[in-house]
């Protein structure tokens, strides 16, 4: 059950409220987020929810039986849109590209790129500053500096941009310069840093774990949720699989599985999730048009030239192509009926 | 390296052909198909294959690396159409749109439903007789008669059927009744099966097995190729993965890599691919855009009261609305100007 | 509900019994082995057993939940126990050790090893005759007279053998060569084989197919013990996962999960279960200490030069070695109080 | 290539060898570790590796082809003990039994085990103070002051603690209380911890991920030695699969090749590898038997009343008889000749 309350709810309200659920043999569980207040309630006796709704402090009632009840669609049917800075919106009939390269490189690198994705109406950019690699010999990122340059040179282009935070502990120094933090499939069930993000007032794309059930991604969502923050971006990336001749099984049905599970919008990263160059534009119209709001996409002026990935990442006229037809097929599937 | 024989080449001649590739230390294999003669040369010293090229009696000659030559698009880079009587054509520019219900269940089933496919422009209808049953005690389909009486229905009212065959003995007592044999998961990998339908006239349509590599069903079309039959469908129903939200995982990325390395059409079965009745239109859609070049989707009057699978069938309603947004979605794709 | 019939039951009497069955909505299914006849009562309403029970005719009833109620310990407690001819036994306390090459070469081949197999107190050889291969143009076995070679040496020497059949159509020219038919793990759900086996005297080592559930397999040897053959013995071959280091994953808890859900002996394959040879002998070992009956071995006295799988075959004295542990390790297994 | 340097090199003299080593096309990566100095020496060219050893202040020097260096077993050939307090040694000849609560829940239930533990001859205690858990609504331990009383208590009975630790910001609180940190599955890809768990001084038993391939446990492995610290424990404790009749599926197989591949001990957690109370027995004596070093089990006094994991929590007295089998079975393995 979740209660929405009034923002003018008093301290003594608040608590009266509590009793009476405890006294109904609720748990409950006090979630404020930068938008909302909420107590969530879980177990208890069966009880008339109107007695509760109708009192004045109180904005909203819902029996959601998901265990994931904040993100979950039996609360808000409506889907979820995420709003950025400058107008930008992610979710509910927006069609999100967000592009960039695997690794921030240099200053050159990115401008050329941001002024490239300008012309094709991009405005969100992706870039690894911080990246989680296999191995501790292998190149780490450029680090905070090079944060630095990616949000001024993508910020004096106009573009937004997304990059991926590894711990708790980088909160504060990337603050600053980041437009939407991303976790990676590694840290997807890293609690403490789920928890920590929910104090951020950024949106937050949230990637699928490598074998993370849908039900495991929803829970760890809702630990951002009652963190404190709504702003999530679900993304299904591949899951792992017997299947060799690719890099990971991209989980097509996943799609519309989370967009009837949860109103969070859902994008996918088609990049990783087949991880071969020439398929990649395949995949990604095809998962647009299974109901995905969005992509995120690996590109680079010469992929065979790129300091990581390069074997999954686009090039510039490749890309031009997809985003031509990745608005085609959007088009389409908006003009469709949908199914559930 | 194939070697595609002239079909007025004399013993004498092939002979001669086949000692001078064995002193050249190449293994050979004759495959004979009910369109051509073939030799399958692999090992071998390096050669100038002109020399064989311009024999008379040698149509044409290529030199294939991938280890299942004959279906390999190194070979035919032309994408095969497959044909079936009355002008009904697989691949190729073709959408296939296969729909029956999981299984044939009695005269007025079939009848009522081939009477409404032919309303939505269908062609073949699927429907299973003998059924593949996990225990022993399920309901293992109708049997021959039934197969008598589907493939008698179908046609009455202009379609053909699409139906499982589960071994090598059952072949003389189908075949007349059968236009598309197909393979089912679990006979993925029953070579013996798959080598006898190669002796076979009619189009196979092969699955995917519950855990088959993509180069393994290459590697079982090829089978079904070296025996004889060069008219193959590849179909895609779904891995399985850790995943418990739904049935299987569908693969996407199969779509293109399977197009890529091999020329024989490619479809997919979205109702085994997600085993979820309202998201079978999703992931059908997201196919055709990723590729596809047909859906095999399972159907019925009144789903929750079929005799199996009804709660991945759709019903008529959805399988209408279904079919106006496959075309739309097979109209965008070939506009598009293909990635590979 | 089984219920185990005396021989003595005439036809009326049992056409009452399942009169009696109906009429309390039971469905029903004879079932006769080569030692004992059956129905099998499912669904029905709840009745008191006793009064069936304390027919003069009827031997035995059980009330089983089990799917697969023949294959299941809720109806014979005991584990059942393998006979073969000469006094060989599989399964309670016996020490299942199988060996042999991955494919019968020759007679000189089988004869050596067959006399080493002999001085290691082994007695029952295994050997490929009919091979699946993934590729057509793979090596395929040396056929049925290789068959008859491989039984002929192994008899001489004293050996009962083991070999894979791939479809029904063998039976009949394989039974007299044969003492134990494997089936592979791709024949693993191959229905209409399974069945056929039902109706040899000869017992059955059913291999997990790549991706079977233990419930599934439990299921396919249901189907054999239906067709009218209990001599079954269930073997963990492994499993497909993600890792690539190793050829399958060797699933140990398959092993008391088999043994307590069923009463049919479970030997495992480590040769196909790691696919290594310096690891089969640790895994070979973990597996007998976590409860299996017995191992199945692929040897050959030149490994680096046998014709397949040489990679993961056994040299005479690493098996020699093993042997001796394995021994040393049952006998503690059988020290130790059994956990459930 | 590793050069171990003597700790009497002066910072000059390093220098030079890192010129050198530069100027032969090396990529150095310095690592220093609580016991010794390492230049870490990649790519490059081929080089007589004499001059280098015969250096005065070099101690050794190996030529490793292993990505994972420092870890590898081609640099160590003898397999790692690791030394805690009071003697307690990990990791060749000896046989670790580390048990405990899933979660520690009062004084009382920590002081009974304790002291049962002792009676057994167990020297380590596991219990889970920070719980991971799927949802942010479940329980998730207690806290600090719950790992005070747990190490207060665990001592005062002579036992030392391993317990598992969430992120980098708790090493310094939980610092005093723990003598063997644990890395659970869900951050066996943190990178971030892995490196500042390097700078600590104790031991760290580091688990393998839901789906990390062995390759991946032994590069998060080289993260902690890189990071300074050479005390590390690998733990296989099952990976994800189809299979749904248990909890995860406990790999065996990684057991041999973690040990072959490098010189760490190999623990298991047949509790979490299982997941199903009356098999953990089985499973933790066949890893034995396959080679592990030591088992991790989760126990309870009334496992149908513990707050976590009672489904897989063995009570006392199966504890016991498993302490007893588990000596036994370490000693026959230790009295096999090794296999490789």
């Amino acid at each position: 059950m979740i209660i929405q309350l009034n923002s003018a709810i008093s301290p003594t309200q608040k608590n009266e409220l509590i009793d009476e659920l405890y006294n109904n043999a609720y748990g409950v569980q006090e979630v404020t987020t930068k938008e909302h207040s909420y107590l969530i309630a879980q177990g208890g006796k069966q009880m008339d929810i109107r007695s509760i709704g109708n009192k004045p402090y109180v904005q909203d009632i819902h029996v959601v039986q998901a265990p994931y009840p904040l993100v979950s669609s039996s609360w808000k049917e409506q889907p979820t849109k995420i709003h950025l800075n400058d107008g930008v919106q992610i979710g509910r009939k927006e069609l999100s590209i967000i592009a960039g390269p695997c690794t921030v490189e240099n200053e050159k690198q990115i401008d050329e790129m941001a002024k490239f994705l300008v012309t094709k109406g991009v405005k969100l950019m992706r870039g690894g500053i911080f990246k989680p690699r296999s191995s501790p010999y292998s190149y780490q990122g450029l680090g905070l500096e090079g944060l630095k340059l990616f949000h001024q040179t993508a910020h004096k282009n106009g573009l937004q941009i997304v990059t991926e935070i590894m711990e708790q502990n980088q909160i504060e120094e990337m603050y600053p310069y980041v437009d939407v933090f991303q976790v990676g499939a590694r840290n997807a069930q890293n609690y403490k840093l789920l928890g920590a993000l929910g104090k951020v007032d950024k949106p937050i794309l949230l990637k699928r774990g490598f074998s993370q059930s849908l039900d495991e991604l929803l829970h760890a969502a809702e630990y951002i949720f009652t963190g404190g923050n709504e702003k999530i971006i679900l993304c299904e990336r591949g899951i792992r699989t017997f299947e060799k001749s690719y890099r990971n099984t991209l989980d097509i049905n996943a799609i519309p599985l989370l967009k009837q599970k949860s109103h969070l919008p859902v994008i996918v990263d088609p990049s990783h999730g087949i991880g071969l160059r020439n398929h990649v534009s395949s995949v990604a119209l095809g998962c647009i048009m299974a109901g995905a709001d969005g992509v995120l996409v690996e590109i680079h002026k010469h992929p065979q030239m790129a300091v990581s990935d390069g074997f999954q990442s686009l090039n510039f006229s490749e890309f031009s192509q997809l985003v031509e037809n990745l608005e085609l097929t959007f088009q389409l599937k908006n003009k469709i009926k949908p199914f559930y």
